[in-house]
C-alpha cells in the first residue's frame, strides 16, 4: 500500500510515477518522481543520485535505468513512510525536464488535416497526395521549447495586407495546437516500426503555439518558420511508455496500405482523452486513438533515410482533432479560420487568443474504475507583444 | 614575423587564425587554432586551458573571449619559436567544432531561387510573393550536422512513381548545395539588423545535401524534411567575423525596400569566392556578395518574433548561385533538374551524384596581393545506400 494519499481523480497514482525536474524551496534542483500532489526527491532518496542530482533528466533518460528508477521509487512509496523525502508539488518549481535536441512536429490527425485543408483550399482535395502515404512533418525550433507555466509572448511577424506589401505587426491570429509529444531516450537510426519502445521513453502534452497570419504569408515553399518558432510548451512530467502501456490500442485502418517500413505488427495507437481549457472553459475534448499515423510510424519515418535520433529529441503528434465540433484541437478549426467566434463561459468571445488568455491542455488514459494515468497540465498565459522601436 | 611557414596560397595566414577542435596522435582532444598547414594546441600553449581542454569549442564561443584567444595565439606565433605546440594538420583528426543547437537554413540567393522557381513552375512567377519581403527559411536537423570528411550515406525515402503510389527507394537525385553557415556565439532575441556582430562569431562552409526526388514528394505543405535531414556537412574551421571584416561590402539594392527591422545601416554583404569540386572537376565558381539577403538580415528575421538564439546555433545562407552557367550552386540547377548531364574532366557524366563521388566546397576572401582568408575544405564522399530488409 502506498503511504502517500492520492485522490482517486489524480493524474498521478502509484501506477503512473512520471519523472520531471524540480527546484526545491531550499534552492536545490533534482530529478523527481511525481506521486499525487507531491514530488519524491530521487537523489535524496538515494535513487541514482549521480544521475538525478542535476537540472536535467537527460543523463537518466540516456542511462537506460528509467524502469528501475520507477520501480525503486514505487517500492519506497509502499515501504516504510518517509515523508521527509516528499515535497508538495505546489512548493517546488517545475523545470523543463531536459534540453530538447531536435524537435520534429508531425501533422498526423486525418480529421485535423482534412479540416484545415477544407478551410485553406475550399473545393479542392483537402489532403495533399502525400498525406496518406507518409506522416508529413517538419523540424521546429528546439531552443524555444518551454515548460508549462512559462508565459508566451505574442510574436511579431510579417502579415499580408491585401495586395500591398506585408507589414511587421504583432500577430492577430494567435492559436494553440493540442498535441502529444514523444521523448527519445535511446539513440538510433532506421528504426523499425515495431521498435519504437526501444527508443521512446515516454510522452508529454505539447502546445505548438501558432500565429496563423504570419504562417499564411511565410510558409511557401519551405514550410512554417516564425509562425511557430517563438514558443512550444510541454507539460513538466514525462509519463513513461511503461505507464502508458495499458492504453496501447490498434490504430485506425490505413487505406492505402503504407509501404512496408511503416507497417507495424503491434498496436501503437494510444487511447488517451485530451482536453483544452481556455480561461476556465473547456473548448475541446477529444481522443488520441483516432490519430491516423502512430508515434511508432512517425519514428520509423523520421529515421528511414538514415537520420539519427539521440536522447533528448522530441517529436509531436500534430494537432489532435476529432470529427465533430467540440473535438477540434486548435482555434483555426473551432472558429472556422476566424469567421465563427467561440463564446466562453464568461460570455466573452474569441476567434483567436487575446492577451491575458490562459490555455491549459490536459490529458489522461484510463476509464471509470481503472487507475487514471495523466499528464497534469500544459499551460501558458499570453503576454502582450513587447513595444518595438521599429 | 610569424615563425610558422605559410604558403602565399594558403587559406590560413596569420590574419585568419580560425578555430576548431582536433584529436591529436596521442589521443587527446583540444580546441586549436589553424595556421598554415599546422594546428596550435591552445591548452598546451596555456591559452584558456579550462575552456579549450574539451571536445567542443562551445564554452569558448560562449565565453566572449574569442578575440583575445586569437590575439594571444597570434602573439605566440610571432614570438619565440615554439614548434612543440604545433602539430601538422594532416596528423590530427578534425572534429565537429561544436554540437549544433538549432539549425536554420535560408534560401537567400535571388539567382538560385529564381532558377529553381523556373525549373519547378515553368511559365509561372519564379519567386513566391513573400520572397523579396523576408528571408525565407526553415529549420533543419541539427543532430545530423557532421564535419567535413564524414561519409554521406545515400538516403532512402519515398519517391513518386508516376500516378501510382510512392515507393521507398534510395534517392536517385542526390544533390549538394553550396552554402555559407553562420555561427552564433552569444544569446539574444529580437536582434537588430546592425547588431549581427554581437551574436555571430564566425562562419563555415556548409553543404546542405538534398535528395530532390524525396523532396518533391514530401514537401507540401510543411517544407523539406527527410530530403535534407540525413546529413549536413560543415567545414572544420570557424573563420571569425574579425578575420572576415575586410570583406564586408554593400549587398545588392533591395527592391522593394524591406520593412524597417530588415534595414541595416552597415554593409553586411560578404565578398567571398566560392567553388565546388566534384571528383577533381571544378563544377561551380561563384561569389557570395550577390546574395540578396545578408546574414545580418537573416538573424534579424529569425529573432524578430521573439525567438531566442543561443551559442551553438547555426544558420545557413541558402544555396549560393550566380547568374550564369558555371556559377550554379547545386546539380539541380547545373543539370536543369536532371535533363542536361554535366561532363566531368574524366569524361564521365552526372545529372545527380553517384556513389563514390566526392564533393568538396572551397571558399575564401581576398584578391591578388592581399592575404587570403579561407575556409579550407568542406568535403564528403557518397556511400551507397545500405541494404534494407524492407
Amino acid at each position: 500500500m502506498c503511504w502517500v494519499p492520492v485522490d482517486a481523480s489524480s493524474d498521478f497514482p502509484l501506477e503512473n510515477l512520471p519523472l520531471g525536474v524540480a527546484t526545491f524551496p531550499d534552492g536545490h534542483t533534482a530529478v523527481v518522481v511525481r506521486i499525487g500532489d507531491f514530488v519524491l526527491d530521487l537523489p535524496r532518496a538515494g535513487i541514482e543520485p549521480e544521475l538525478c542530482r542535476r537540472d536535467s533528466m537527460l543523463n537518466l533518460m540516456a542511462s537506460g535505468r528509467l524502469s528501475q528508477v520507477r520501480q525503486r521509487a514505487g517500492e519506497l512509496l509502499c515501504g516504510e513512510e518517509r515523508a521527509d523525502l516528499l515535497q508538495p508539488v505546489d512548493a517546488v518549481e517545475c523545470r523543463l525536464p531536459f534540453a530538447v535536441g531536435d524537435f520534429v512536429d508531425f501533422y498526423s490527425s486525418i480529421q485535423h488535416a482534412s479540416h484545415i485543408g477544407r478551410l485553406l483550399r475550399p473545393g479542392g482535395n483537402p489532403l495533399q497526395p502525400n498525406w496518406r502515404q507518409l506522416p508529413v512533418g517538419y523540424h521546429g525550433r528546439s531552443g524555444t521549447v518551454v515548460v508549462s507555466g512559462t508565459p508566451v509572448v505574442r510574436p511579431w511577424g510579417l502579415v499580408a495586407q491585401g495586395e500591398g506589401p506585408a507589414r511587421l505587426q504583432p500577430t492577430g491570429a494567435l492559436d494553440f495546437e493540442l498535441e502529444v509529444g514523444f521523448v527519445i531516450g535511446s539513440a538510433g537510426r532506421a528504426i523499425g516500426a515495431d521498435e519504437a519502445d526501444r527508443h521512446v521513453i515516454g510522452a508529454v502534452l505539447l502546445n505548438d503555439w501558432s500565429a496563423r497570419d504570419i504562417q499564411a504569408f511565410e510558409y511557401q515553399p519551405l514550410g512554417p518558420h516564425l509562425a511557430k518558432s517563438f514558443a512550444t510548451t510541454i507539460s513538466p512530467w514525462v509519463v513513461t511508455l511503461d505507464a502508458l502501456a495499458p492504453f496501447l490500442v490498434e490504430p485506425p485502418v490505413q487505406e492505402p496500405l503504407p509501404e512496408p517500413y511503416l507497417r507495424a505488427g503491434r498496436p501503437w495507437g494510444l487511447d488517451l482523452t485530451l482536453e483544452v481549457d481556455l480561461n476556465g472553459t473547456t473548448v475541446t475534448r477529444t481522443g488520441f486513438s483516432t490519430m491516423y499515423w502512430t508515434f511508432a510510424q512517425q519514428l520509423a519515418h523520421l529515421t528511414v533515410n538514415g537520420a539519427s535520433v539521440r536522447p533528448g529529441d522530441l517529436f509531436g503528434s500534430g494537432t489532435v482533432s476529432g470529427e465533430e465540433p467540440g473535438g477540434w484541437g486548435c482555434l483555426m478549426e473551432i472558429s472556422e479560420n476566424g469567421r465563427e467566434p467561440l463564446t466562453l463561459d464568461d460570455g466573452s468571445t474569441r476567434t483567436f487568443l487575446a492577451d491575458g488568455d490562459t490555455v491549459t491542455l490536459r490529458g489522461w488514459g484510463g476509464r471509470e474504475g481503472t487507475p487514471r494515468i495523466g499528464f497534469g497540465q500544459c499551460s501558458g498565459r499570453i503576454d502582450a507583444a513587447p513595444e518595438r522601436g521599429w
